[in-house]
């Protein structure tokens, strides 16, 4: 806990204090009390600012003036901002199938961009060895503790908050959302249920906490891919055995359900994995019923043509 | 100065401390550095929240149970919630042509909704014989004071963001936007520019600015709603006389295009009143080339149909 509230000090404020608002449009939608934990109104459009933030200031701290990681497309983006403020150079490695967003944002923020072909876990593979054989600092999201430490920053934010919540909706990819916050919440307000939300296509996270050990997959099939993962890190699920209440697993009908009503009551455009909160209470309304729930909106890289695909006009045909 | 510093002790802090960001897409798009003063993040999805905190706690204070209002529709909104929460009696006058999605909200919130025939001018004659024949305190947006001072409050965050900026652009209607930003901004940090945007629809107080007395217009052409008014305040006017550098007027197609690139560029959905300083960017490129420009997103409430009418299918067609 002192860690995630020094790393609260390191963060640059435009990442902090992002909005935690109510939504009467979603609560007239789902049948609870919804409030929206907003990670996308910063200049990288996603939570992973804060974890960057933190390497970032660390590394600079120590006079480091490069570093390398894998991305799904937001830690790059995340990384190469928070690089660039402090000097460091900053490569990212991603797979060729990473949204064109994403991609086009990294090269703007003025990293390196290295594509690989291969999904994710092909990237991770690729960027370890680059930090081997050029002799620059690996980041891994998840397993470095700093990328959990900024992502729990959240969880302070929502404590602080002065209206109390019954759970927290919290995507799960690597974990480091889920670990960071999940540790906050049951730290400082344990009766609040902690609960991950992972597609049904890349479920293994989800599968390795509910056996307790790692699951692997081989192929993941999501449009969620800020969360398609198939190597869980043991370290991480560790972490999240001691935190997460409950991992459910979504369909992709219900990633693109909550998308469309984020756009529609509450006028937000974000990407799949930001939508998995609201999935996962269109998938199990009783559950929620009645409760105040908070969902956390992680991100906002999208495709435009691969959104117009999956959600159609703006807004949904009949509403 | 004191008034408005002490506005912000009693706004709902949900309200306050809205994201301030620099968005990559939007500078590419504009050819300056943009930072965007997000207000639409809080419940009511209107800066008119922090106003509307300011009136009902000072009702509050003095035991008063009930209040009358004119709006266009975010300031109902916004009265209907702030006085919900502290047991007021909210009655809105609106106009029949005001946004379903507007009217709607305003409902929802428990507010009690009169509808008449005519404009925003209309519902405000009918409000003020209400207030009278009944004996509720009116409030008048931008004439009263709190109204201003709230919005104000959003000019003290500019201020103490950490990066300086050269000039803010401000959606101007009644005014209590304006003045109340530009008398923060003008009395911190003067050598910043003051520019209210009004669209060439409704251009009552910019006319009136520029010949520095009240001109009114026998009607309003634009889709930006929430600026369309015909009657200028003459108090409001001098008080905006006193502190708005310039008072430009801008193209309904800028508008959409505004609105466009706020959805492509930054993932924001907005009413065309939040897209009035994008629309001033796009018709002067050369002045604010190389500048770093704030731009208040004031509004996200539309009528689902009226946008995709507008900006078209998600994203505009080839991007």
């Amino acid at each position: 806990m002192d860690r995630i509230r020094a790393a609260r000090r390191v963060i640059d404020p435009v990442c902090l204090a992002t909005p935690l608002f109510r939504s009467g449009g979603l609560e007239q939608g789902l049948g609870c009390a919804v409030s929206v934990k907003l990670e996308t109104a910063n200049p990288v459009r996603s939570f992973k600012a804060r974890g960057a933030e933190v390497v970032a200031s660390g590394l600079a701290e120590h006079g480091r003036r490069a570093l390398v990681c894998a991305s799904a497309g937001n830690l790059g983006q995340a990384l190469a901002w928070s690089g660039r403020a402090r000097g460091i150079d900053v490569t990212v490695v991603a797979s060729r199938s990473a949204p064109a967003a994403k991609l086009e944002r990294i090269r703007a923020l003025g990293a390196g961009l290295e594509v690989v072909d291969g999904d994710f876990e092909a990237a991770r593979e690729r960027a370890a060895a680059l930090a081997l054989s050029d002799g620059v600092r690996l980041v891994e999201d998840s397993l470095d503790i700093e990328t959990c430490e900024g992502a729990a920053t959240i969880g302070l934010e929502l404590v602080d908050a002065a209206v109390p919540f019954d759970a927290v909706l919290i995507a799960l990819g690597g974990g480091a959302l889920a670990t960071g916050v999940g540790h906050v919440v049951k730290t400082l307000v344990p009766a609040v249920e902690v609960i991950c939300v992972q597609p049904l296509g890349a479920p293994a996270m989800t599968r390795s906490w509910r056996r307790r050990s790692v699951v692997t997959t081989d192929s993941t099939d999501t449009i969620a891919d800020g969360v398609a993962g198939r190597y869980p890190i043991p370290a991480v699920l560790d972490d999240l055995l001691l935190v997460a209440d409950d991992a459910v697993l979504v369909e992709e009908a219900s990633i693109v359900a909550g998308m469309r009503m984020l756009l529609d009551a509450a006028g937000l455009v974000v990407e799949p994995s930001a939508a998995l909160g609201v999935a996962a209470i269109l998938e199990d309304r009783d559950r929620f019923a009645g409760r105040h729930v908070v969902t956390i909106v992680c991100g906002s890289n999208v495709d435009p043509d691969a959104y117009r695909r999956w959600v159609g006009a703006v807004p949904a045909p009949g509403t």
